[in-house]
């Protein structure tokens, strides 16, 4: 690239596939891509833009012509047009949408118009459909005849005289059986609509809970609008994951090609929280002030307390927060799983409350301590497999995505009642 | 249930999907769980089975008869089998194999021959193939003669005749391609093979980042031996992000259903490695005994340092193991990524240096001490974000699951270096 040595650049990018090019233009920096964006003009194809991180895609948007941008998306399906249209404004999305044939920039504004991450938006509208009432060779035929098959399809839809969809026939079967069966003999179990409105997370978790392969999409009067694949769930399903992640960390939705300004400002939020509940804590802390200058083991020892809720905390508001993401976690056995993380923290309380007596006695060489420090241990332990548990499924009843507040909540009560605890108990045994 | 009414609890049951069943399964107490399987042993089938969290299939396994469970799994393709298989041992796992077909047994018992969670394990046998001389009419003609196609297929696969896949064609072209044209005129450019010993998430990887259908498999010498489809690499993808949060938290592999005393141990090491740590970040505070007892504020003040340290890590470890994850960090940008964490960690530690100074001085009336905390919060925040990532890159490059391991390194290192920091400025500064 330095060497600006076109002809090889073009043969060593050539035989790539456009995910491992847009994952390499994430992975030089903004000089790099640029000049070899500007550089490779023509290379630069729909499917690389759709594969791109959407950070950065605006970026290398802008460094293309709007006529080369129109070239570009020409060649892509209409979800795909879809996807790359959501985050983009003013003159580039007017020169796609032209570039559009026209059936194609109606579907496209169509599907604009579902609300975002919708059924609606992530359905491709080209479908494979035949009259419940044919038998297997009609529907051949029909199929040999056409022209303009989608790029990817693996059902065809059974539609009613109303264009609502009863069932679907894979193209397996359809392939093995004798021209005279009928299609609705030949249907799947697995069969189930989604409706356009739905939210994709939805669509995704049904992929996953019941193996499909596709769905059809429906709009308010049940008839077939789009059809949903499994291609797409599991894009939907990796991005809910990794967002679900990052959430749990206290960062936002980021990538590694946001800058240092929009990082900040990512993870700024987050902190400010806990900077909030560690002065929380601190206040708590702040009550005992005349204890610890008597005796300032205690000053030594606090922040082992608060620390090892603050991890079982977490470990307990992880599992929650999974199984209510995967349904796991309802109503049916919401108590048996609270009885189990008391229990559990109980268990692991009391067993580091023996090391931790230990310590205390033989390090500071006082009983009490000892027993002081082993106390505040279980209690903690035990009040941070509840809060672990309490938190996120008050949060998720609420309405509030249990993966982004809890760990500030939980955090909150596993050092605030640590410390309290482990002074408290100190001040009343030991002065 | 409970008044043991079985016709009316068939009813119930009947409709539902097997996913669904299997989570009902999981959410009742054991005794409930026991006295629904043993009532209606008909009714649990293999994809049930299937279905089930890995902790529970043992248990529900064992409530069947031997006989009633090789009716049970006999209706299961080969992949199924085998994945029941792996959790199995004795008489349940010789009962499951004396009732399979002959061919079906060699086929499962090969494919327990490969290591575990390879790619081996997880594809099915059947496989569609044709020439690669053929054309679609021949192909057409040979599917349509054939009698036991397998339940679910998306290409055709062409090999040579040394049995090597050179190329597949989806069966949407094949119906779409007239007669005469030639089979590897219309294979598709997305094709790529996976080795039978490959790990089953190096798969899944494969199938998002190049939004696979299907991939054939081949041993050792090239030759087809199954086929992976996107369901089975969904199913890998998914369980691998539940492993990464879990881990991430510090949980083992756990689930909902677990006992108290699995969980307890599962839980246990995280918190004890935590221990360690919080036991280091405690002698550095003994360190500064004499200084505390003579400004408590100190000891008030100090955990806050550690805490803002610690969550500031998590943000930048849990992006790193991500990145990792994804495979977006790499040496190409690995110093881009280094320079940016610590320019984040400068920014955020500044403000929160300007906020924390103001607090220690108004709170305390003491400016100094405000210095001292926003010196700290500077150090140990631009400290975290270097640890965020130098730690699960160096463990990655170790060969450790830096998912597993990254979290207590970095806590460590912010909570050694926010005590120092906060408690070593306060002794040169302020005394």
């Amino acid at each position: 690239l330095e060497a600006q040595d076109f002809v090889h650049l073009e043969a060593l990018l050539e035989p790539l596939h456009a995910a491992d090019i847009a994952d390499m233009l994430e992975q030089i920096d903004y000089k790099d891509r640029r000049a070899l964006v500007v550089f490779w003009r023509g290379g630069i194809d729909g499917d690389i833009l759709s594969e791109l991180d959407e950070g950065l895609r605006e970026e290398v948007i802008g460094f293309l012509e709007p006529e080369e941008l129109a070239g570009a998306v020409r060649g892509l399906e209409t979800d795909d047009v879809v996807d790359l249209l959501e985050d983009l404004e003013g003159p580039q999305k007017e020169a796609i949408l032209v570039a559009l044939e026209d059936a194609d920039r109606v579907a496209v504004q169509q599907a604009l118009s579902y609300p975002e991450e919708s059924a609606g938006r992530l359905m491709q509208r080209e479908v494979v459909i035949a009259p419940e009432h044919w038998n297997v060779g009609q529907a051949i035929d029909h199929l040999r005849a056409q022209n303009d098959l989608p790029e990817e399809f693996y059902h065809v839809i059974l539609v009613d005289p109303r264009f609502k969809p009863t069932g679907y026939v894979t193209l397996g079967k359809l392939l093995g059986a004798p021209r005279a069966v009928k299609l609705r003999d030949l249907t799947e179990e697995s069969f189930m609509t989604v409706r356009v409105t739905q939210p994709e997370e939805d669509v995704a978790y049904a992929f996953n809970q019941y193996h499909l392969i596709s769905a059809p999409v429906v709009d308010e009067n049940d008839r077939l609008v789009g059809v949903i694949t499994i291609d797409d769930a599991m894009v939907v399903l990796d991005e809910g994951h990794e967002e679900d992640i990052l959430r749990l960390a206290g960062v936002g939705e980021t990538s590694l090609s946001d800058k240092v300004f929009e990082t900040t400002k990512a993870r700024f939020p987050w902190l400010f929280v806990n900077l909030i509940t560690a002065i929380l804590a601190s206040l708590v802390i702040a009550q005992f002030e005349a204890l610890i200058a008597q005796l300032v083991a205690l000053a030594v020892l606090m922040p082992i307390v608060a620390s090892m809720g603050g991890n079982a905390g977490t470990q307990a508001l992880t599992v929650a927060v999974r199984a209510l993401a995967t349904k796991d976690l309802t109503s049916s056995n919401f108590w048996r799983v609270i009885r189990r993380e008391a229990l559990v923290g109980l268990a692991n309380g009391l067993v580091f409350a023996v090391v931790m007596g230990l310590v205390g006695y033989f390090w500071f060489g006082n009983a009490l301590l000892g027993v002081v420090i082993a106390s505040a241990m279980v209690i903690n332990l035990v009040v941070a497999g509840l809060a672990g548990i309490f938190v996120p499924v008050s949060l998720d009843k609420m309405g509030v995505d249990p993966a982004l507040a809890s760990g500030a909540f939980v955090t909150t009560v596993t050092d605030v009642v640590g410390f309290f605890a482990f002074l408290g108990l100190a001040a009343w045994v030991l002065i």
